[in-house]
């Protein structure tokens, strides 16, 4: 005999849950907003959002290209909301309230980031994939592509867990 | 007999190659200026710069700390400096007019930022350090400490020269 | 009009490169030998290779997993063969020496590697691809997975390239 | 009042301590062995090992250098001696066996490698400094240097540490 699964939440639930994550990623972490960050999708295989180019976020101002550190920003930021719908999957019996206090000690480890190919485009998509989730530590790998799908950065991290 | 070194450029040319290179860090590369990125010193041995806390800056609006993107940048801003003081090094008896054409093609191939310390502070001083100056690649160390002399970061990075 | 493409090597004279890329590989760099790399496949998308455990290749004795420093050794290694591969692909006209003739200024840049879980196996495939080949700089990402199809390790590297 | 600090190990205690970690280091991981590397200092600022040029740790067999490899897997091997001294700092309390004890969990989480220039030399130096040890991560830099002293490669990981 095997112990059930625990029940999953409810459709209300993870629609609450979703709700909070969107407005955590996209409000309550201010430099999302610098950046101009939105979700498009949290699909548990791994969400994606987009990042819309504004004269603010061009590296030299002759090239008009996505700056670098705007693309790191973004890759760390996926990778930290990848972790986050991977944490919710984890523990499906949790309410939005639960989860969502998972996240107060999540912090990232270090970032590795390959700058490809010039980011040039009217926005971009950023997606992001969970390699692992440990008890303490999560590993996520992250891509970049402009508005033609052209791979403009990959990137590798590791954050901390609770 | 050996061949007597080139000249190196005067004190003048060398105040037009500094402000050059100011101008291009803090006002040209638009995202700097976003972040509030300004230059403490160009000295050979490694360029230092400023980064002055603001709400615009920070992650979670709980806790007032620096964001990663924010560390992300600076450090990946900081490596191209010390890579152009370097170049300015490498080529002393060029002006500042040839010498700031040689970035035109300069560009960040990856980076790796490793985040020990919670970016808590009034004010952050980033550094970095050049370990080779090759003809097609440069490599550089970053490091962020903040205003009580915390290590908050440090990275890595690898850059396109010509 | 536009012009023909130049015409591919024959098929003998690409079983003749993939020879010679083979030989490289599990012969003449020494370490490979250590490891005990073999090549598995060198399609164009992406090559494999394998490695088969062996008490030399363990890190602690009492445990009797791959020691980190062969998984590193591995994915390097085939991020360099996947771009062998790709600058083949490349340069579709010419005869194995001319390509092979490319690879004598080759080396790795930098290299990350993420150690995800233990490596237990009785063997282990690492494969990789090349998300850019550019005239200098080509970039990579790796895998390693066990025999029974874990994810073990993910890598990202950067090479010169000539 | 203010606690007094706990009771340092005695002189022999710590040559206790010193001679497990280099046992465990030089014999007990195997690969190390396959290296050959050997410690010089357990220097509570930093440790350094040397490894020693042998015919099976060359890449390329036509040039003779150093496998980037090897430099992976002893500067992976650094950081990780580097950590283990550090916790015996830790805890300055306990005696070699539980000091010992808390490295059965360790295990490097991920790992960066700038391979700066050819590792050309009949020895080579490694050194490794703790930038951050926290409760359940440290972070570590690491460099080697050929004997002419010539910096060959630098480093940078993250560890799991319980």
């Amino acid at each position: 005999m095997t112990a059930s699964p625990p029940p999953r939440r409810t459709a209300l639930e993870q629609d609450r849950l979703d709700s909070a994550l969107k407005d955590l990623f996209e409000q309550r972490i201010t430099f999302n907003q610098t950046l101009g960050l939105t979700v498009e999708s949290l699909a548990a295989t791994g969400p994606t959002a987009r990042i819309t180019m504004r004269p603010e976020l061009v590296g030299h101002f002759l090239y008009g290209r996505l700056h670098g550190g705007v693309i790191s920003a973004t890759l760390d930021a996926m990778g930290g909301l990848a972790l986050m719908v991977a944490i919710g999957e984890k523990h499906p019996d949790e309410n939005a309230e639960q989860i969502m206090h998972r996240f107060a000690r999540m912090g990232t480890i270090d970032l590795r980031v390959d700058f490809l190919r010039q980011g040039i485009g009217q926005h971009f998509i950023a997606s992001a994939e969970v390699t692992r989730l440990g008890g303490r530590v999560g590993s996520t790998q992250m891509r970049l592509v402009n508005d033609a799908g052209l791979l403009i950065a990959t990137g590798a991290a590791a954050y901390m867990v609770s």
